[in-house]
């Protein structure tokens, strides 16, 4: 792409209302941009990197075997009446009246209508195991929206449901998503931790959160060493390996990590050596709650026998806009956004430091081409500006790799390459340029 | 994929609520489901289908220079009475007040947002032309809701919008769209025709529908016979070709098409023979509507002498969802749906005829394996059930290719292939499958 052709506005200076950083940087990089209380459209270069979250997040559900689907942001308070949680979700749900008077509202999460939609197909145990999610935008009315897509209103949000036979079925899909969100994550470039948690209004009596350690972060967290030393991703398990996969999770589960509301210090078993305190950010949870939906829905199907069996049930989100915030909370600078490679915006920037320079552009143009043939997603910096804005903004934006292109180095075949997340600057000649970048 | 472990529940009975031949596909091949009166949740098929459009659609748009972003689904009113549009959408559009009594809505499309955000940062020409495009859920309050996701009240939409200095190079943009919207639908694998047509509440002077022909359409259309015998995509053309574009677009727009609307008998300039009636179904609709949104917004630039200039602005809808209807309205048959291979939920169909039987599992196991390490999207039914369901269900979900692996196959080493569309069956053996089906 070059800069040029390119709606990339971003701002020198912190915008006011921004107090956390990722918000600072989200604004500045030409990200996002407020266009009601808590609410954000997603600029060019931010919906790209939305959408490569996204897609990280998809393959890693499509991995457990669940199916992706679409349900809608509208839903009808009716569900919702039927499942106990009209009332008791308060104020941050959007109710809507519509053009005939019938209730509705902008769903926040969607466990009444799947379980809806479920059991007006499903009734054998045939059919069953099934795990089905989707990507879809929510709405919390949130009494005061702040920190950017952090705590915004309308968020972007992964959510998964597993149906199954008994409890015990039910706690090996839940298995199933908690290896997939620290793979998740893991591939998102930033370490999440799973922490015991309570299951608030979506109900259960099991479940975790996933959290982001960062400076900024929201809650106060207690973890073992081990966390921050160790690859927890389970990577030679499979998620057919049923009992593999519990000894995993068990293993897992053991290792000491919890947020100050569940940290009790008197009773925790880590030497003071070995315990870490921080701050995190939630950017996953995930929801045991066996037969809460299903029972008020009817939700059932035949076992082998003939019976009628509840189905147990669970949920599992991720926060996808969200989790874009705490990746850049975990990984910036004084001068911007380091992105981890799988969810860079690009591969690599070229920076024209004279554009309007024949040899310049001709170099630059070409090595364009040719890094593209190569299978780079090229961020072309082509704009007619002073070079240091040019420095500043690709820093700025955090694209790992910087390849500088000045009037010296053409005349000489050579160019600057500098990694963004380390700084360091090397010179290569054209030839070579592919051998340092990867 | 195998069938067992997907979420693809069919329907065996046309539902009695489905008027129209794409309502009662879309619903008997688990594509849909209705969640409450026009709107829908998107089941794994049919989503898997969706983004196939959404790809194409998104594909032709990067073509013509346009950079994809994402607006919110939830608009502050403000922003609607600034252009006036506020009192005159009427009841279609869904009105929300949340928490803090702030006057809200679910947009039904984007002119004010865009032009409010494109101005906060554009102050020049030099950032011109720039072109903007996002593919989105909108709302619009049906008082009638029907025809399934054909006239629906949350439906998927491509909008996009340009920006430019002065009303050539806004037509110049305009072009672009008119150019890469034939293109698209194309590859969609329909013929959809662009008509003159009405502006209505989006306003402007120069505007296009582009109307799909099916027998169920909403509108009477009448068109020169051309537009059936000729290819009209303009492969040639580039978008950079300023004068090859306009040249096209004239000659494009110079043969006959009008809807009943626009259609006048008496000075049809084409004899009895040369002209076609038949029905249509409008899929996009283009718009250049000058500075409509862009006078009440301020939206101005300077121009090279300094002068302010208010920008020149054009829009342009493709119905996404609303499309996949239009597909199949245009192309089925008594057994299902046809889908072009374009957006065909799986590329081949493996069937086999006997489950459990271990010859015909080993073999559809490895045939399955081969044809997706060959890069063939494949759904392999492996359900225990009577193979004359399965036939029914693969016919109604329209895979361009089955192959149907039997005992006596099995043991011959053969099996038979069949297409969808032709109805053509023939023999083949195991290692020659891929020489018939591509």
């Amino acid at each position: 792409m070059r800069y040029s052709q390119y709606f990339l506005p971003t701002l020198k200076e912190n915008p006011k209302e921004a107090e956390i950083v990722s918000h600072q940087l989200m604004l500045r990089a030409g990200l996002i941009r407020q266009t009601s209380s808590g609410i954000y459209a997603w600029l060019p270069l931010g919906y790209k990197i939305l959408k490569k979250i996204m897609d990280i997040v998809r393959e890693e559900q499509d991995a457990t075997g669940a199916n992706e689907m679409l349900m809608p942001t509208i839903q009808s308070a009716d569900l919702w009446k039927e499942s106990g949680r009209y009332d008791a979700y308060g104020k941050e749900m959007l109710r809507i009246t519509d053009r005939h008077d019938r209730e509705m509202l902008f769903g926040p999460t969607n466990e009444e209508m799947i379980t809806d939609i479920f059991k007006s197909y499903i009734q054998s145990y045939k059919d069953l195991p099934c795990n089905l999610y989707h990507i879809q935008w929510k709405f919390r009315d949130e009494i005061r929206p702040r920190f950017g897509v952090m705590r915004g209103r309308e968020f972007l949000m992964k959510d998964a449901y597993s149906f199954d036979m008994n409890p015990d079925d039910a706690r090996y899909s839940y298995q199933k998503y908690f290896l997939s969100y620290l793979r998740t994550f893991d591939r998102l470039g930033v370490k999440a931790i799973p922490m015991k948690a309570d299951t608030g209004p979506i109900g259960g009596d099991l479940s975790h959160e996933f959290i982001i350690l960062a400076e900024t972060g929201e809650s106060g967290v207690f973890v073992d060493k081990q966390w921050m030393e160790q690859d927890f991703t389970g990577r030679s398990i499979e998620y057919a390996d049923r009992e593999g996969l519990g000894k995993y999770f068990d293993k897992i589960t053991d290792i000491y990590a919890a947020t100050d509301e569940k940290h009790d210090e008197e009773n925790c078993p880590l030497a003071k050596d070995q315990l870490i305190e921080a701050r995190g950010i939630e950017v996953g949870h995930i929801f045991y709650f066996g037969t809460k939906y299903s029972e008020p829905f009817g939700a059932k199907v035949t076992d082998k026998d003939g019976n009628l069996v509840t189905l147990e049930m669970g949920s599992y989100g991720i926060g996808v806009s969200r989790v874009m915030a705490a990746v850049i909370e975990a990984s910036h600078d004084e001068n911007g956004i380091i992105w981890p490679e799988s969810i860079a915006p690009f591969d690599v920037a070229v920076i024209n430091l004279k554009t309007g320079d024949a040899a310049c552009d001709a170099f630059c143009d070409n090595l364009y081409k040719t890094l593209q043939k190569n299978g780079k997603d090229v961020l072309y910096d082509d704009r007619d500006i002073r070079a240091g804005n040019k420095f500043a903004d690709i820093d700025l934006i955090g694209v790992p790799w910087q390849i500088i292109v000045g009037p010296r180095g053409v005349a000489a075949g050579m160019v600057e390459i500098k990694n963004r997340k380390t700084g360091e600057k090397q010179e290569a000649a054209k030839d070579k340029i592919l051998d340092v970048i990867g």
